[in-house]
């Protein structure tokens, strides 16, 4: 099993209120470069941030780097718009970073990267693939993308109180901008993403394609985000078998508006509960009190766990978030220095949920 | 375990005579993008080429997928100058080609890429590394650094017959080109590769240095290339503890001459031998005949293959060699001719071994 996770940032996480990143712009675009870092190496290397709030909520980076410490599986992270360097090995598919989806164009060249990123995912030889996304901003964006297509629109968060208000006003910005009603996308996903998507969603969606029309099994692996990426996929008319895999966090704030969304979409649903309420640690509190719940392939990662191994890898959850800074009983002196204030915590909302 | 395999090209592969890469330089330009694919994802997927001889002998890419899909371990590939993009996720060092040695100059930021490369590694928080290389023309630039050094120098190739005497005419021009003598970078290392090395040195070098300053164990995975290496980290002043792994094809070549290396850089050497003599395939049948030897990592992987399951390693090397049209008597014909001709074949002569 190979999981791919293109990495990528939109400057629409830098938005005022929509994930407070104002405070620590700087800081929050190293988040995704840290998270593959944290998969490739076990904890961040060249990254100058280590994505721990300062509650002791790690980045779902933590939760996956975990099960395949324990399960064992290749990840390849592919760059879908980085704007910092990272010391992970990553796939260039010549991707930039996006614009802020009030822009006339977010991704000015969507078309193109999903082109590249459909060839790339049609000569992979792996019979079943696991994609995730790690994207600041990444919900706004889907909400973006789900309005503009016409879809029925409703965006987890990984905070416990979910600024979904505000991120419809950035949305209806943003089509206004791009001179869209909502609907207006209906059946062309690549305009959708030109206007108020981010680069990692046709660097998703590329990859699925190609790899759906090789004959490869494909799970999307992540919350909402990746209803966004299945509902362009199948406005694209790509209607082969499709999976999203999450985490029982997202299904918990979504009710059935996610089973829902996904039967509408004609996509299995694979929800993995981690049982992370069996145990006293800070860390796995954080996540059963709804912060973060998904990102970084985590759903999809906890999904192939075995029977009965789950708490090996909470074990192994432990032994990360030690390496991160992160004790039972909450974050270390230091690691809250690093990871800096409150301000900083809040930017942790709006990505991978 | 992680298995670290910096790739790169020099122009000097380009040399005619060294490596007859004239008749094609631009197919083998895709040799490493192509060798780092096959490590990553079990065959060649963007690259054009198909690292194979024309009679059946797979680059050593493929004996080190045997033994990654057999026994697990990370890989990790660092750009160290590729000529051609791939598809593989690479760690950018920012590392460029290096040019021929002929010229002044061969890799005119040697320091440069030394100090990255041991940021990079000083950080990796493993316990062991391996570290392999895939460059063309590799052979003759580890001559060139090791007479630079005053080192008594001899080389491998990846020929049953060395054109040891072409190398060396190549590196006393190199030399001359620089204004040394042999001898002249002694305590210098640095300074040898500016003049006659490779870019990839430079990276292999600082990697290992930084690990072993953060106390990684390392293990140099290849054959005289590695000794020279060595050499480098030896010339630095690097005192720490250090092995080379290579396979019984390069010690059955070098005899004593690869222990008295060894013994005088104060290095371990570890020498495993796959038993390909057991199996009636071309692919391995070359091996024994003296092609190749060695090359990406092939001894290092070798050598981490536990008592016992060496004939599952070999196993798994038919089903690497089928993906890459090899059957058991000898080379598909769709491979011949997506490999080109015998002048490409002997273009595979003087990499990795």
């Amino acid at each position: 099993m190979r999981v791919i996770l293109p990495a990528g940032t939109t400057e629409t996480a830098l938005i005022d209120g929509i994930s407070a990143a104002g405070a620590a712009p700087e800081l929050m675009e190293h988040t995704p470069s840290a998270d593959v870092e944290i998969l490739a190496y076990g904890k961040p290397t060249a990254a100058p941030v280590t994505p721990v709030s300062p509650n002791g909520c790690p980045t779902p980076a933590a939760v996956t780097r975990a099960v395949r410490e324990e399960v064992g599986f290749d990840v390849t992270v592919v760059d879908a718009g980085l704007t910092r360097s990272t010391a992970a090995p990553t796939v260039d598919l010549d991707v930039s970073p996006g614009a802020d989806v009030r822009e006339e164009t977010a991704v000015p060249d969507a078309a193109a990267i999903f082109d590249r990123a459909h060839g790339y995912g049609s000569e992979l030889p792996d019979e079943e693939l696991l994609i995730g996304e790690t994207v600041p901003g990444g919900t706004t964006t889907a909400l973006g993308v789900l309005t503009a297509l016409g879809e029925p629109a409703g965006v987890s968060s990984s905070l416990p109180e979910n600024p979904i208000e505000r991120k419809r006003r950035v949305v209806d910005e943003g089509l206004a901008a791009s001179g869209l009603d909502a609907g207006a996308c209906d059946g062309d996903p690549l305009a959708a993403i030109e206007a108020v998507g981010d680069p990692v969603q046709p660097t998703v969606m590329g990859i699925a394609a190609g790899a759906l029309e090789s004959g490869t099994e494909v799970t999307l692996a992540g919350g909402t985000q990746m209803v966004a990426v299945a509902a362009l996929l199948r406005h694209g008319g790509i209607d082969a078998p499709l999976s999203i895999a999450t985490t029982s966090f997202v299904a918990a704030e979504q009710g059935d508006r996610l089973e829902a969304a996904c039967d509408r979409l004609d996509c299995d649903l694979v929800v993995t509960d981690p049982g992370f309420d069996e145990r006293d640690h800070v860390a796995m509190a954080r996540y059963c009190a709804g912060e973060a719940k998904e990102g970084v392939a985590m759903g999809g990662a906890l999904s192939l766990v075995p029977d009965g191994r789950m708490a090996a890898v909470r074990d192994r959850l432990e032994t990360v978030c030690a390496r991160l800074g992160i004790e039972a009983d909450g974050p270390a002196e230091e690691s809250a220095a690093t990871t800096g204030d409150p301000a900083e915590a809040a930017a942790e909302d709006d990505r991978g949920s």
